[in-house]
């Protein structure tokens, strides 16, 4: 049984940047064929999601119904030193992920056809993100 | 250190189908006494839940509740070539989960008394969901 | 390739009770130095959250939002045998979440600056709950 893992830099801008190739790229430089992957993101207003990646629609609709549901300056909010965004940013991770894991098969990660493996970033303006890409298996 | 994988094929219809009886058969198939299980889903508009298995009105409640939380045909949604229950369905498997982990001691899951693992199918209509199950140990 | 499991048992009160101290107390157990850490809590009123442990205001809000949005004795609920606070906990915790993943490198969770581990009580008064923590690696 082997193990590897890297961290990706993500460069961020507010919604869904989807990172599966830098996931693939880890599984591939491990060289193992049958096991688990496992993604984690070290921040607390940015998450994970996998989702589809065919229709771009689908991405703005994501990043457009959590938004209402979750208001930047909701007058609930006490943690607000970061501006209008910062509070329901952690609102938003809350409610999405902060680890994923996907089988690994034959070297491949076993998504499904229109599955993409994404970063939500919940903040305005641009960041870089930390995402710990994990691989055990043989 | 030993791992098997299966995929589980899952008849579903809106709401929650239970699969602890289904994942629970490839634990044992493995023969793995100590170790993690993984499950999977390789879907987007259907995810995995664990939740109570002993009051059916709790699954019930699950879905009436996000049903009432992302409505089917929100004005809001543009991706919607497959109906109404199409960008729903997408955004309740964002705020519910792809992948799900248990741990195993003794052949055993460590699910708690009332805890079960379920398919949670947005789209209406019948259909067919692939659940890959991952197990690693000793 | 080793693994240590153990189950912590953890007093809560409704919100966020960090248990991040006992999550690592359980690494430094195991003598893991390179690996992947998963927390599993056993119980469907309660769940599992990695998020901010700086400012004791994002956990009053993330419990103020959350209960803002799956109000006890929501009207809609029919489980209600055990009060007002018994399906809203439900629904909560399927908004959350059950499992979480963090990735271990040189004996050190690899959490962000920020990051905590906590258990998020959904019910009223005081409770007790198991959490299993298991690590896997060398």
């Amino acid at each position: 049984m082997q193990q590897r893992s890297e961290t990706l830099s993500v460069s961020t801008r507010r919604g869904l940047t989807e990172i599966t190739g830098g996931v693939r790229g880890v599984l591939r430089g491990s060289g193992i064929r049958e096991g688990l992957c496992t993604i984690f993101i070290r921040h607390t207003s940015a998450s994970l999601l996998i989702q589809e990646n065919a229709d771009p629609a689908v991405q703005r609709d994501l990043e457009a119904f959590l938004s209402r549901l979750v208001p930047d300056g909701d007058p609930l909010f006490t943690h607000v030193a970061e501006g209008d965004d910062d509070m329901s940013s952690h609102v938003k991770a809350a409610l999405t992920r902060t680890s994923e894991q996907v089988p690994v098969r034959e070297g491949e990660l076993v998504l499904g056809t229109w599955q993409g493996v994404y970063v939500w970033e919940h903040r305005d303006g641009r960041h870089r993100r930390e995402v710990v890409v994990h691989v055990m298996g043989e």
